[in-house]
């Protein structure tokens, strides 16, 4: 079993070579590793490797690995499946330590000849002491190094480390988080896993100080005892979550077609996840969540919450999301209500909690003073205001950013979190006007969801969590 | 209890005055109601009332009802609480059948005050014979009458009836599926109901030839058994979607402050919806799935489904997910797959069910001759297609329009409905993009979904509907 420290190489190699990239067609997928890596302004040594040899933007392409100059730390490889295992032993000749397999055409196929030519490349790799991610998969992503596979990935640095057997729901939770304010520390798309592995790399982000929490997108593992051991390490030194691929007999059948993994029962991963202590989510949505959560909203001391938003009919929505996740929404007491009521118009039911701020934003000041009376009271351990901002009225929608404010000075008062459902659009005009005020609140480091049940799930998800785990390690805000 | 033909002069009433609309400031709350009734032109009298008097937009405003030279229908009253029971007697004089009044303040605050007035003006209203709306509420969107209380609505009539007891709600409900094909016969947002409620509408639906299908978001009722026996009717006539508000201890207490209505446990209104036979939905969001499952999935004959789309960690994911919800993705037999692997590269795993169909796109006209083929097996009872745009190759991006007919035409040749999952993106720029594909599908009539999650838990929903009650009624693509 390798020592974690093995794989810095593949997250900090000195230099990189992409063997089989296309010369002549930029629209290629093969040029997505060269653009993600200019993008990214990788500082080492690059070089480009084809047959047919030539120039691409400026810089050489070789004919061979043999003709690059120098030694080669790290090859991700382009090529077709059937001359994967000649690409390894060229690499041996070039001092190169690890090879990504991108494409694919091997066990996934669930065919002889793929079975047989990935068996030989893990086979090649070990003889030849090089090791292989993949194949069939997307590699690494980690911004202090500048290395990335997808030009639009964030340049910093961040806390959450990412293990994924799939290169699209890398992509996707990366992509969909990015927006909410996490960031990765590395994150390792690493498919049919013939040779490295999800307990390689588990090993590796639970050792590595710049990963805070960890988070798995995995279809299966070949090695059950290897993988409990890991986890139970990991999960006990940072906070682990998981989303297993291939929880029913159709979903195990789509598994041995994408990366060839044996899927596993899902009692069998229920309970491991509970035993160790592991956050099992059930999609990539919930994966968002609850890291949103763990990061910016880390520590509500229960679950009594405060609801403060626009809308009737929102409030009650929302009210029952909560409630019908354990989470209580505690009747303001008369007293708390009479001091709103000395200075805003607010009628007596809509301030019992859910509050309608609606009522009590009208001059500026109003609601962060509302907000500071409510979060004094100690009969609430956090905030949640709620805003639908294509619904709200010219008047307010005018006014949210500073009622973000507002909210948030007025938790501040009384030492409690927020955290804010701001429901946004899929229209480009209303996606332009909300976008920024959902960026706001990332900026202010707040926790932002997109749907009522989305932050019910999430927050009861992880209260329950510590409530059954209370020694679990917690993240705090390190972003 | 009155006949539901009742109803049609609050749906089309010969004039409608805008009683307590604000004159000096066009931002005001008060002149949506005017903004949408011009934006619809609304094409019979229309009055405006202020004892300021003045214009607005060119239109004369009356300085009191009683000044409007002629007889009104339908007053949309926009003045306080406090001087409504004044505006029913003055209503008197004038003919009008009704009034709806939007203004809040009433009953919902829970306090002496605002109870007795909307006791008041019911009693008036009552006592006159007329009708009322509300209070508290937005009232009627009528398209076929040019009647609207928002400005962005749709103004082409279509075969959804909605009754809403929250006006947020409705104009939620509205936005959200109106981008997915779905348009309304009707909408009525009604508030504290402190006359007309919601079984005065769901009669009025019930019976109107222009509505084919009903929605209702209900906080509470007054007379639970004439309820029931509205329902019974309604539900055995046209499917009955039901969401319920307040269904949690807290979220009673959020409707009491909303619509002061009497939320009623959890366990009556779902053995209600059981018994009766009505579809009952938890969020708005699954409102508008099962809305676009009843309209454009409307026949599947079993649980058996193909998936094809873009990507092995979301083939995955959306096999697990209908799966869990009892959906059967079955495996594609040999005979199947050979006949594919005949035109195509795909390798034997990626053709199971779930399909990829990365591999079987390359060249024009090959997607639908496997979708073709995949949908004259009669192993399966209807196809579902997905894609997430964001992650896309360009390649694929680019081609998605195409891709999307293919599948159509695919479909149609084993006559099997297909229903489509596309991620929509909140980013504008990607919106952009994105948004122009999801309104091809719509065009097309087919059901488009976001979430993975979504189209699982709606379509499983539906069949378990006709399941349990195999003969309550559906809809077909009528809109």
């Amino acid at each position: 079993m390798p020592d974690y420290a093995n794989l810095e190489f593949l997250f900090h190699p000195n230099s990189i070579a992409l063997a089989g990239i296309t010369v002549t067609n930029p629209e290629h997928w093969t040029r997505t590793f060269l653009d993600s890596l200019l993008e990214f302004r990788f500082e080492r040594p690059l070089y480009l490797v084809n047959p047919k040899g030539g120039e691409i933007k400026g810089l050489k392409v070789y004919q061979s690995l043999a003709d690059v100059p120098n030694t080669i730390d790290y090859v991700i490889s382009l090529v077709p499946a059937r001359v994967a295992p000649g690409l390894v032993e060229e690499c041996a000749g070039k001092g190169v330590k690890a090879i990504h397999f991108c494409t694919a055409g091997f066990s996934e196929t669930g065919e002889e000849e793929g079975i047989k030519l990935e068996a030989k490349v893990a086979e090649l790799g070990r003889k030849k002491g090089i090791r292989i991610v993949g194949p069939n998969c997307m590699g690494v992503y980690c911004p202090e190094s500048r290395i990335s596979f997808q030009s639009n990935f964030p340049k910093e640095r961040g806390t959450v480390g990412f293990i994924s057997q799939s290169g699209g729901n890398a992509v996707d939770i990366v992509n969909q988080v990015m927006w909410r304010g996490i960031r990765f520390s590395k994150v390792i798309s690493y498919g049919n896993a013939c040779d490295l592995n999800e307990s390689d790399f588990l090993e590796y982000f639970t050792a590595d100080p710049n990963t805070k929490a960890i988070a798995m997108y995995i279809e299966g593992t070949k090695d059950g005892r290897r993988f409990r051991q890991t986890l139970q390490k990991a999960a006990s030194k940072k906070p682990v979550i998981l989303l297993k691929g291939g929880v029913t007999e159709s979903g195990a059948r789509a598994v041995a077609g994408h990366t060839g993994a044996l899927a596993g029962s899902e009692a069998v991963w229920d309970s491991l996840c509970r035993q160790l202590g592991v956050i099992r989510v059930d999609s990539l949505e919930e994966m968002g969540d609850i890291l949103v959560t763990l990061l910016f909203l880390p520590m509500p001391k229960g679950r009594r919450m405060a609801l403060i938003g626009g809308g009737g009919g929102a409030s009650v929505l929302i009210t029952d999301e909560f409630e019908k996740k354990g989470l209580k929404v505690p009747s303001l007491p008369q007293e708390i209500r009479e001091r709103i009521r000395e200075f805003t118009p607010a009628a007596g039911n809509i301030l019992r909690n859910p509050i309608d701020y609606s009522q009590t934003m009208i001059e500026p000041g109003k609601l962060a003073r509302t907000v500071g009376i409510i979060s004094n009271w100690d009969g609430i351990d956090f905030l949640m205001g709620f805003m639908r901002p294509t619904l709200a009225a010219a008047s307010i929608r005018g006014r949210m950013a500073e009622m973000i404010d507002e909210m948030l000075e007025g938790s501040r008062q009384g030492s409690k979190q927020i955290g804010l459902v701001i429901e946004p659009s899929t229209l480009a005009q209303e996606a332009k006007e909300i976008f920024p005020i959902i960026q706001k609140c990332v900026s202010l480091g707040l926790s932002v969801y997109y749907s009522f049940a989305g932050a019910a799930s999430a927050i009861s998800l992880v209260l329950s969590h510590y409530e059954r785990h209370p020694s679990a390690p917690r993240i705090y805000r390190v972003h």
